[in-house]
Order: C-alpha cells, then structure tokens, then sequence
C-alpha cells in the first residue's frame, strides 16, 4: 500500500537509492504494520539545482547529501507510530549507509483504503 | 482536475506513456465523471533499479512491464465509482495496449475542491 | 512545510526552474504564513510527450511553457488565503519571468501536522 517516492541527488552509487528504498520498507513493516511484500517506490535522482532545501530551517543543518522521502499510505496510523517511522528510518539510514540524519527529509500524504488497486483492476483494500 | 503521474519502465516505444495516459483520461471521463478536456499529466520513466515492485505480493504476479498511476483528484467519488475506475483502465491498457493486468498499479489522492488553480491564478473550482 | 514539486518542459535557461520555485517559496512566505527558510521542492523537466496538458479546458488557452506545480503542505488555510496564493503565484511569474498566467496550473494537497520529519527522525510539528 505505501507508494514511496525517494528523491535523491545524482551522483550517489548505482545501488544507493535502492538500498534507502529498502530501509523504508523494512521500517514500515517494523513500525506501522505494513504487510511483508508490501513495497513499491519510485526512486528519482537531481542535480543539486532542482533539488532545493533550507541549509539550516529549524536549527538542523542540511547538505547536498539530503533525501526527500514522501510516502502516500493509508490513514489510521496513531502519532506515536508515526514517530516511530521517522526515528527509525532516519537512525537506519545513519547506521547502515551512513546517512547524516539532518539530511532526512519524510512526508506522509494519508488516502482512503479503496484509494488503491494493486493490479487487476481491483480495489483490493475497499471495505 | 485530476493530476495524474504514470511512472514507467525505460525502454518502450516514443509514445507508449501517452496512449497510457490517454487511456486513463477517456476512463476518468467515462467512470467518474471527470469534465471532457480536464486532461494533465506526467509522465516519467525509469531503470529498473529505481522502478521497484514487489512481484507477488497479494499473490498478484507482477513484471518489469509495470505501469505506476497516481492520480490527485476531488474528494467525492464513491467506492462503486473507484471500483469502476481501477477496472476499467486495467481492462483498456491489456486490450488496447496489451499490458497485463497484474501490472497495473493505480492510487487516488484527494483533494478539496478549492485546491486547483488551471491557470490565470483563479480557483475555478472553489466554492 | 510544503513539500513543492515543480514540473517544466525540457529547454528552459538552466536556472529558470530554480527562479520558478523561488517565487512559489516566498509568495508561500508572503500569503499562506510559511516560515520563512521553510523551503523545499523537487524541480524536474520533460519533453512535450510526457507533460501532457489540454489547451482549451475552461477556455484558457496553455502552451508548451506549461509549469505544474504541486504543494503538499498542512491543512488549516482559508479558501481566501490559497486564493491569494494562486493570484500572487500567477502575477509574479508572469511579471518576474514573463510567464504567461494561462500557463500556471497548482494543486494543493493537504496533510496533517505530524506527517512531516524535517532531520533528524523527529516529528517536528506534532501536537
């Protein structure tokens, strides 16, 4: 069900925006209960005139390393759980591929069940 | 009003992304009533490795030949309609186009009506 | 907050969509009361096959200098504070840049406060 959009800067290795793309789906499933298999993004890369950021909006200083991160999933997810979802792709993303944390940008857009056909033709979430 | 982003493989014909996209706009006039003319679009494609999909889950068997549509449209259409919407577009694309079924990925976002603006700076939708 | 992306033809000066997203950025600053350095967009170009836009609906006639320009921010505005934002928009690109206003298509897309991380894993707007 998330449709991820990972957007990063060009010149990262082949594999890279694969790899953070693995670390968002792994953490849905670890946080917001995302079922296994559940795994569809669109990863983009920029160069650094078309990706535009604030160096330093709310204190945190970001770099050309940033990662825009925007997930469309559905509604029902409690504050906390969301929470957790930041904190930890934002804590992975340092651990496993030595991201900056700063330069972890997430946006959730949240949509109703029947907002999604997985193949087929069938809504298959509709109530 | 709807916006619609269809993400696709790299490698098709010049204007395979069009007739796709042509295909969910005649669907959108015919199933949900979108307005004759209300027609924008963008169209991306993608490597493999930043195109990712899993190819089973829901025991829907999915291919490189995957066709991402995301659609940003008014609020209001009921689950019938999104029914008919998700059926309909799979069923053109596999008969006109000859893509298969299971690799049809659509997800609707909606919107307020007084979200748009189609140009001059005016909300022409707002109430 | 907002998390802007801006799509153009291909062919533009190399800065022109980064003069684009500034002028969105502080008529965001000037009309909706967005911080100021809240300041982050996804700037990309195509080619006329894959921007695909109708050059007569609502009898307002566009060309291929077409710019399509989605925000997601937070909920909360008025209908008369995103009418000012799509008014100043439109004026400014079109005497900054010359734009022509027919050719400047925005759409909102609306989130909740905690759906945002701006670095560091933290949910920098939740309640």
């Amino acid at each position: 069900m998330p449709l991820v959009r990972i957007s990063l800067m060009k010149g990262k290795p082949a594999d890279f925006g694969k790899q953070v793309g693995n670390i968002v789906y792994r953490t849905m499933v670890d946080k917001i209960n995302v079922p296994a298999k559940d795994n569809f993004q669109i990863i983009t890369e920029h160069d650094p005139a078309r990706l535009i950021y604030d160096s330093e909006y709310l204190d945190i200083r970001r770099t050309d390393e940033m990662i825009f991160i925007q997930i469309t999933l559905n509604e029902g997810w409690t504050v906390e759980m969301k929470k957790a979802l930041y904190k930890t792709v934002a804590e992975r993303l340092h651990q496993e591929l030595g991201v900056r944390m700063e330069d972890v940008l997430i946006n959730l857009v949240e949509v109703r069940k029947e907002n999604w056909s997985f193949g087929n033709g069938i809504a298959q979430y509709a109530p």
